[in-house]
């Protein structure tokens, strides 16, 4: 398992009527986690682009238990349970900073493709880094 | 079965770096997909509001076939399958304006709630104008 | 003068905690409103870029006396004032739909460039529209 | 002359079909900034909202020299130049991480209200920490 805390706060932009964050908003958070996540092992997103693979979401998902309201300090804790085949999943919990207790989950699938968007195999420097990281 | 067409233009602000909508932008348009569709059968959502209930999502899912591009025309098709028990499904299936061709689908669960986010049964006027309008 | 109302509603997606559209939004909703005023005198944007030329924005202004709130219909009143010389101006006032009343007032300053991000002369067949239209 | 450097990283969900930062979203950035800024010298928002008062945003400016990319780390330069009177002035310039080149300059001016959106006087306790932070 690969895992990596995203730290992050909540701000005026995120929060809707409600005081609590916009549904749509955590997928812009699980975005900033995972980017975060895959350069923290050698897999700078921009990188992995000028080597010609891109990732895109084929599907994202989230639950929402209870809302994260502006000015609170969140954890998104990101995971990759399983070193990817033809797609790659990761999940996302997201916590107070300081407290176990859940606001929301969600996972997201992303494919691997050429820059044409063209499916392609896990390129091998991918499946080394994942596999080094997966086992340590 | 209740039914809308909620159409809508894709914009700069929409698109990522691919030239397609980022993935999160789709819950955005359902929100906007399913508040017209209410209120096409009369439950204008500030009116819900007022009337003390809310309808906090719980549960989003996409999946992502094919990207929206710039200025293309799309048309978010909104359904209701099935009257709401304690919990209402919104079904979405995205398409350009002029093809049956799926761009993506999606759906979102949401909770009934009175305005202290407390657990609430569906009112009773709600259960109504669903009724009437899923058999019509 | 050109000018061009571009009508559309306040989504919860739009408003922030005091219930009132958050600043940003507003650079989105003149993005989409000057989109359609440019597409409404024949210069689709995506047309535009087809033929090498882009109309970065270089400036932006706005000034906000009272919010727009959540499930509003109001209107983007687009103006372009002057023929453009190097670089083009958009004029914007938001309004409630049925109501003088003025919401906000802003200005987007843009300039023409190729796909490469450089200066170029505003093109001949842009200035000929905009010509047109201005005097009509 | 109060300062406040605030780090950030430009990710897929900030950057257009152009690959640079979208426009509108400089004005979330100079929100976090701000927020960061005035909570570094003891006025966290939410308890500036707890004891009665908002500083809602009356005017903002942004000029677009050079546009921030996906994967950037970037700095929001932020100042307060002067005391309020009645307005409060937040001044920003972008920066990349690690140079003096700028990419984009702005300011925001903020009212003071009361919860009901009233204008008041600057309140005491924020016009006493500014001056002590204003002059060290």
């Amino acid at each position: 398992m690969i895992k990596y805390s995203y730290r992050m706060k909540v701000f005026y932009k995120d929060v809707d009527k409600m005081g609590i964050v916009y549904y749509s908003r955590y997928l812009e958070f699980f975005e900033a986690a995972r980017t975060e996540m895959l350069s923290s092992i050698g897999l700078d997103y921009e990188k992995v682009e000028e080597k010609g693979a891109m990732l895109p979401v084929i599907e994202a998902h989230t639950e929402y238990k209870k809302g994260a309201v502006f000015g609170q300090d969140i954890t998104v804790h990101t995971t990759i349970a399983e070193l990817p085949k033809v797609k790659m999943k990761f999940n996302y919990k997201v916590t107070h900073l300081n407290s176990d207790e859940i606001l929301m989950t969600g996972h997201t699938i992303h494919a691997f493709t050429n820059l044409n968007s063209r499916p392609i195999k896990v390129p091998d420097y991918i499946k080394s880094l994942l596999e080094r990281h997966m086992n340590s």
